[in-house]
């Protein structure tokens, strides 16, 4: 039987690169991407891929390098996904809203050997490369410039100034130096690394997670059969491509042919417009997202329904059910940068539709299953590494295993090995409880658990309570130390602009009172004009809980 | 960089057995199977498999192990594609079309264990066991009873009689005895054998091709991509289980909740019916399937469309157009035993809708572009092993490679290496040309290459030009003697059984010289009630080619 075995035709590596000739082929002459008034055909894709990676590999990047990117959803974002793994070397996308001393670290840290940056965006890459220690050798530079008239007029000066000096040359000189025939280099194998995304996770410093060929190719296959997306799809890049790659989003609708509308930046009228000028069909977003969409003042509800994956944290109810109404239909999973996409979604059983609308929102704001690819999800006791009952209430570490999940973080073993251990599983740092119908339920990144008295709180579960207070805008809960109970909830929360009387600490209080456990009740609450978040668009509770601190512990009472 | 590598977190054999669990999961409460009127939930066929699989392992059946089974497509046929891998065996179906002497060839080859027999080919089984040699260990029968009352009556007599005999138990039995919360066996490796299928190809002697969990898994993914099957479709089984494992979607299926619609046997009419009855939305088939369709004689048109995926031969233009104009959406692709599922496929591009019926249904019988996880797909000179002008007309071999290919052939190193060697190429033994567009079209199978006078003919142009003369029902030409020319085309044609008076020979001759060049025009025409056909339905061409052989040469003559 020793004949059996992988071979040469049999093995080649799995990797999600190959998905671009075939668009080429079959989708040729249909729109690949639209940006303001530019639109791309998938063969003209194919060719400016190639031609990048050609160009690359004139410069001298190398299989194995890192290559970075600084740039919003722009065409050049979208087409590097390719055209850097094609030249062999590895994608390292910086999230556009970090600061530049952090980007420095980073590009020091990934030892990155050239960086694409975008028009708007070279100040801040200029500072973060002034910050590299004297002894780093400075990376490449090469100046993504506007090519769409629409966005032109106003950045038109600073590139022709600049470009002598600081960069090696433009996005499209490169395209127009490279050749579109070029030979695309393959992985030596399906564990070569693809991706570098440093985390920007709530609870700790940022991490590199290197992703290899294999993950990035098993995500995107399972990230489009887990929303059934189908042939030629219109999706809007309303998630950061930097965002776990679009959550592998990026290679995905090149799989399926899809038009990629590309915005810059965007608002809630934005949103709504390029919808109906464009016949959207797909998109996804953290859940601050549908809050901007479902908080327009007069939106038009949409045409034709669109779909709308969500992920990051859970929506709260009332925000699901808003965005719902206006006809968005609301798919809802989990992932981390660790898995490279949504290793849990919301599958949603028909006979749930016959539910009240608020048991319907409670359904699917749970995380839900383990996609196809995902071998196992379970929530096990910390201690004993046992399963957890399936009783919708016992909390515990939610632990996977599948294809996709990263090689490791880089340059960190400890760190790998500390969330990769001997017993198979991948530690998510966050806790949750398995419902009796098999359902994950986050409740908590491990840091966020309240605990009051003994009793575990969960602060995802405060939090829904108060956003369905009326004219709540964001909430979030975290400990504040307490003389009696150790700790206890303490409210943070920010009021839409139309509300013109908010209400009182008290009000809020009171409102949860009625609804909750007593141990349960936030004893504090802060109100704040804007709730400050991570670059990724999560509340950083990691402030708010500096914040409950230097309150100091609040005074004993038994409630 | 070294720990940047597998690890039990990230590897986990890929499989396609983990998608039932997630069916009881999700679609627990939903039809899983119907037959007759009998129907199972995914929970019960959750539980069922596990229940099988359980009492394999009591029976003895350890890993690697080989289990056949020899069934119609009937629930436990289905059943066993999770059942046996499940307690760690290799599956292997036994196309039930076979004669006792070829079962019995595949049992000792394969050195199966345990068969599961349906009881109304229990007489076959038994006449192949009786044909073993004498020093080969028997293996142990299973006897599938009927469990559904509206197929029962004529058939309960022979079961008493025979069980105690004969077999070791029934399949309910089994079920009844076995575990439902039995800790399945996951495979050691993504590359440990999951089936064993037996090739009845056109052109050689069966061969035992065998896939790991890793191709199966790849395979069922990528076929609900490139087909864009959604969730919960109602899929009726016209192809045969045991035919490439119903290319996968036997797993496939369960990957997406699907309805399973089993059927004994089926003609025309009750294939029209069940559409009706159950709402089916998904179906497969041989162009023979097609072609049944297509000539009932008052079809009623479908009330809403059906997808039907064919593959196996070029569906005829005048096929693919009166399926098509009753309802039928058909996609066309192709296949092998050894690649487990369609692995080329004819992705249909938009702007072809606005051509005239006769060019659609021309475009649409080529086989197509590789799917997204086929590596490459290619169609190169046999000598000089480079890739053929995208001409549509420079015929070569057919080549590829791709993470579903199989791992190869039971008991057969030298057949493997042949068709897996050194230049990473996996050769499909057929022929074809690349288009301008990047499109593949199979000429033919290497050996029905007819050459006349130094001229390639393809046998399946000639036959496609028969297929449109009035009253044709099959058409199959190859290659018979000619003093002159070498080879000459010999073309075999049966009618519809409504053609009162057929056509001369020199009719069908005349039609195709109006048609074609010369040279490709059959010198003799033979008509027959039926052609020949394989298990699976293909038309032998190796018993026409005898006959043709038979004729003697065909007499010079200068065309």
């Amino acid at each position: 039987m020793d004949h059996l075995k992988p071979r040469a035709a049999n093995s080649p590596p799995l990797t999600p690169l190959g998905y671009l000739e075939r668009a080429a082929t079959v989708y040729g002459g249909c729109t690949s991407i639209v940006y303001g008034n530019t639109t791309y055909t998938w063969a003209d894709t194919h060719d400016r891929c190639l031609q990048i990676a050609s160009s690359l590999s004139s410069c001298g990047i190398k299989r194995g390098q890192v290559v970075s990117v600084l740039a919003p959803n722009s065409p050049a974002a979208y087409e590097l996904h390719f055209a850097v793994p094609m030249c062999g070397a590895i994608l390292n996308n910086i999230n556009t809203r970090l600061d530049p001393r952090t980007i420095s670290i980073l590009l020091c840290h990934g030892e990155s050997k050239l960086v694409f940056v975008d028009h708007e965006l070279s100040n801040l890459l200029l500072e973060a490369l002034n910050l590299l220690p004297p002894t780093h050798p400075r990376p490449q530079v090469v100046l993504i410039e506007e090519t769409d008239q629409s966005f032109r007029s106003n950045t038109d000066g600073i590139q022709s100034q600049v470009l002598s000096s600081q960069y090696l040359t433009t996005y499209e000189e490169m395209i127009k130096k490279g050749d579109p025939k070029f030979n695309w280099i393959r992985p030596e194998s399906e564990w070569s690394p693809i991706v570098l995304n440093y985390t920007s996770g709530t609870t700790s410093s940022p991490k590199g997670v290197v992703h290899s060929h294999r993950g990035a190719f098993i995500m995107s296959m399972d990230a489009l059969i887990d929303w059934s997306v189908p042939k030629q799809p219109v999706y809007l890049w309303t998630l950061p491509m930097f965002h776990a790659n679009g959550w592998s989003f990026t290679w995905g609708m090149a799989a399926v042919g899809a038009t990629n509308i590309c915005l810059r930046k965007f608002d809630g009228p934005t949103v709504f417009d390029t919808i109906q000028a464009h016949n959207v069909t797909h998109m996804c977003g953290a859940p601050v997202v549908l809050n901007m969409l479902s908080n327009l003042p007069n939106p038009t509800p949409l045409s034709s329904p669109v779909h709308i994956l969500t992920a990051g944290a859970p929506p709260p109810a009332a925000i699901l059910l808003r965005t719902e109404s206006l006809g968005f239909i609301v798919s809802h999973g989990y992932g981390l940068t660790e898995t490279g996409g949504l290793i849990v979604s919301c599958a949603w059983k028909p006979k749930w539709n016959k539910f009240p609308a608020s048991e319907r929102a409670k359904l699917k704001a749970r995380q839900g299953i383990r996609t196809l690819s995902a071998s196992e999800v379970d929530v096990i006791d910390s201690e004993t590494g046992k399963s957890v009952p399936k009783d919708g209430h016992t909390v515990g570490d939610i632990v996977l295993r599948g294809g996709f999940l990263m090689l490791g973080y880089l340059k960190d073993p400890e760190g790998t090995s500390k969330c990769m251990g001997d017993d198979g599983w991948f530690r998510t740092g966050d806790v949750g409880v398995m419902h009796l119908d098999g359902y994950l339920e986050i409740k908590d990144r491990s840091k966020d658990i309240i605990i009051s008295g003994g009793e575990n709180i969960s602060s995802v579960e405060v939090e829904s309570m108060i956003y369905s207070f009326p004219g709540v805008n964001e909430a979030a809960v975290v400990a504040r130390p307490d003389e009696y109970w150790g700790e206890t909830p303490c409210a943070f929360v920010s009021f839409k602009d139309e509300v013109k009387n908010p209400p009182s600490e008290r009000d809020v209080i009171e409102y949860c009172r009625a609804k909750l456990p007593h141990y349960m009740v936030p004893k504090t609450v802060v109100f704040k004009k804007e709730l400050p978040k991570t670059s990724t668009g999560k509340i950083q509770k990691f402030v708010l809980r500096d914040i409950a601190k230097a309150l100091g512990p609040s005074k004993a009472s038994r409630l």
